[in-house]
């Protein structure tokens, strides 16, 4: 494909995906295949001569576009909904185009300092200090992976070099998020490692219970090592009292890593300051822009009070990588990954294209909607509410009279709805269980999402819950 | 931004793309800016309001692209040369605006097949047999990382609950790639629990010395966890007797990982065969399209024989993540990001778009090239190669008469020649150091490069080394 073909299909490729953004009907949202449909619609191997970019399209819209369930969707309510948003999907084409590495400074220059501008304007927006120093990668998991690493790294200052040999541990909350049991497994602690410490009626963490909990583990030889809060749990979007923490952190010398991923953005939002806290007191802090910031996945920032440490535990410099540009940050010295992306233009492009305004606007646009579903759920006397509404979900379910008090019915009753509601193809809801019990979780959070798919969502809950309960 | 505006944004874009992609005169290779250039050039918070696509690009033309080192240009020689081709570029655009997060199948059917499916006809193209079952990761680095976490989980099966506390040790050669010390730091053994074989005359890994490392560490009582052999190193790419290191890994019960990132895809070439010798008999491989396989930065293939292994180190199913989907692959489970992104699309929409003849047709073509460069090298008195070229890599220094027995004024001479030739603005070479001395490396792999790029560095290389030995 030479330049000029790439113009052709590059803007055909455009027009198919701002179909794509206004189609009308929109596809069902969770795909409808059944497992194993996508490998059997293709090839076994690859073809030994080149085929057209029609060809390939059209398998896209035969074989894939089935069987995508569509995160992009205005009636996507599940997990946490995200935004691959215009200006961010247009970054993406420019900056896989330009086809950036950024390990070294010199390697590139616009996407390290890029990196830089983006991820202070993000901390600018967020409120927290210039001490905090921002570093982009993949994921959440991946964000608060280094972390730990980090926190790992002060607290066995020996592990650079020696390994550690002490069993670490490490503090979070019972509803924080598996990727801290999945990054202290891998650096070498165990699942063991980590403490789940009880929260309490509005699901967030127990100060007391953590304080003793380090103590219990000092008495017993552990190394305690980090502590994770998270402001917008997973499931409740619940957030832990993150200044007690840090003054809990201060007293036992650990390190304090913040789990904002999904609700960080609403620290814009001078009415939602509470929920934040004392976050400027921790050491590490991650949000997820690919979340509720309107960039397409993937896009996680670590904000870090403690970036040497981080460069500590991972800067290794091979001879080919030397360079004598001076004092500049090479971004392979903040990772495990050698090579970067260029994710910043994303993330500069849409705050520039949305405005802090902007994105303020949708913020509490995506509250008031989430607020508007409570209310209708605790209006209804078939259904309850299982958790506050702090930013933008809601978790709830299905409570008729004519099975109060039936735990096994409820929790059939309500994993029916959600199939049945999911089935209709117009939405899509997740679950999870809450305090034993199955709860349905509605998030809103994509950029396209109005009153009226909100309002759809609950019109197919009840029709549902209705029709269930007919048919019983 | 709204789907209209989208597609006019989306064409002019598209035009911007087609014509960087076939600029002329081409912009310098190297960047050419001042360290602090772009942050300094850039306000220091976002816009309150919302600004116009086209003033983002206006910034995008002033501000980032003179800060570009241009990846996706023809004379860029240095480290491993890369490739955003055209069919890339357009597959990233649409999997960007698809948005698909595939951690559960049901969450991208597409993205996850996709990914069994473009990683199997990946796997057959190499020649490996369907034993290796493929996942996608970012970078080499995460590849390596989740082999080594596999391996310890295999010879430390405690280790996913209860961490480890023996000392580790992996085996590499001197010239392996610095994510193996990254790797193992991470996992917690420390850059002690790496053991770096040494290299015999051609720079591959001396397996008696293999052998004779793994008992001592026995002796001592380390716990010989993985070796990683490599076939493509990072600065000569020579390849590791990959068959007798499988004979000892099968002996001492160890992990084998192939670390193929740059070289893998030269296993599609049968003239080639004899440095993939033995490499079926890995545990894992792993190869990055993102190298030299035509597909814009980052992926990454991990083809791996126990993936059971990685799911066993790796799993961990939150409540809110339990499906009813029946025995389908959750891409969560095989890695230690929960999120993962539509990489396959890309990969699929590359290996199409070329076709097996096309890519084997590039892949010799760079060789050719390489192998003419080394041959200008080899018949010029004032030169000396460094290293055997297997693949399309040459390292080389200049090495006059004047200075022949002076090893720093070699050392400063070729410092100097790189500097010069890279200031050109029309190539890029990078430098390392092989037995201590200063060697400089072209590495060909870009899809534009051709004869006339080869060749003009040459002349560059001829032409400052004749000016500096003049003005010295």
């Amino acid at each position: 494909m030479d330049p000029s073909e790439f113009r052709r299909h590059g803007h055909a490729l455009v027009d198919w995906v701002a179909d794509y953004l206004s189609a009308s009907p929109r596809p069902p949202v969770l795909a409808r295949v059944a497992p194993g449909a996508v490998e059997a619609a293709l090839p076994d191997a690859a073809p030994e001569e080149p085929e057209s970019f029609e060809a390939i399209m059209a398998d896209v819209d035969r074989v894939l576009v089935p069987a995508l369930t569509h995160w992009n969707h205005p009636g996507f309510f599940a997990y946490f909904a995200t935004s691959a948003s215009p200006p961010g999907v247009l970054a993406e084409l420019l900056a896989t185009a330009l086809n950036q590495q950024a390990m070294l400074w010199r390697t590139s220059p616009a996407a390290t300092e890029l990196e830089a501008v983006a991820t202070g304007w993000l901390r600018r927006l967020l409120g927290l200090p210039a001490t905090f120093e921002g570093v982009i990668y993949d994921t959440a998991s991946v964000s608060t992976l280094h972390a730990l690493a980090a926190a790992r790294q002060a607290a066995m200052p020996g592990v650079r070099t020696h390994g550690h040999s002490g069993t670490g541990r490490v503090y979070c909350s019972e509803q924080a998020h598996s990727s801290v049991d999945k990054g202290v497994a891998l650096l070498g602690f165990g699942l063991e490692g980590v403490r789940r410490i009880a929260v309490d009626a509005a699901f967030a963490m127990q100060p007391d219970r953590l304080a003793a909990a380090i103590a219990e583990d000092r008495a017993a030889g552990h190394v305690p090592v980090a502590v994770v809060a998270t402001i917008g749990t997973t499931v409740t979007t619940s957030s832990d009292p993150v200044a007690a923490i840090a003054d809990i952190c201060r007293r036992e010398g650990l390190w304090l890593h913040v789990d904002a991923a999904y609700a960080g953005p609403a620290a814009m939002l001078p009415e939602r300051a509470a929920a934040f806290d004392g976050w400027d007191l921790a050491d590490s802090v991650v949000t997820n822009p690919h979340k509720w910031l309107l960039t397409p996945f993937d896009l996680s920032v670590l904000l870090c009070r403690r970036m040497d440490v981080v460069r500590e535990a991972f800067s290794v410099v091979p001879d080919y990588l030397r360079t004598t540009d001076g004092d500049v940050k090479n971004l392979m010295d903040t990772g495990i990954q050698l090579g970067r992306r260029f994710r910043a233009l994303k993330l500069w492009m849409v705050l520039r294209s949305y405005g802090a305004a902007g994105i303020r606007e949708m913020l509490r646009e995506h509250m008031r909607l989430a607020r508007l579903f409570a209310d209708w759920v605790d209006a209804d006397a078939g259904f309850e509410r299982l958790a506050p509404v702090p930013f933008s979900v809601v978790c709830f379910r299905a409570c008729p009279a004519s099975l109060q008090g039936d735990a096994e019915g409820l929790d059939r009753l309500n994993e029916r709805l959600l199939d049945r509601v999911n089935a209709t193809g117009e939405v899509f809801l997740s679950s999870s269980r809450l305090r034993g019990v199955v709860t349905l979780r509605l998030a809103v959070g994509n950029f396209q999402t109005r009153l009226e798919h909100v309002a759809r969502a609950w019109e197919l809950l009840t029709r549902e819950t209705t029709r269930l309960l007919a048919s019983a």
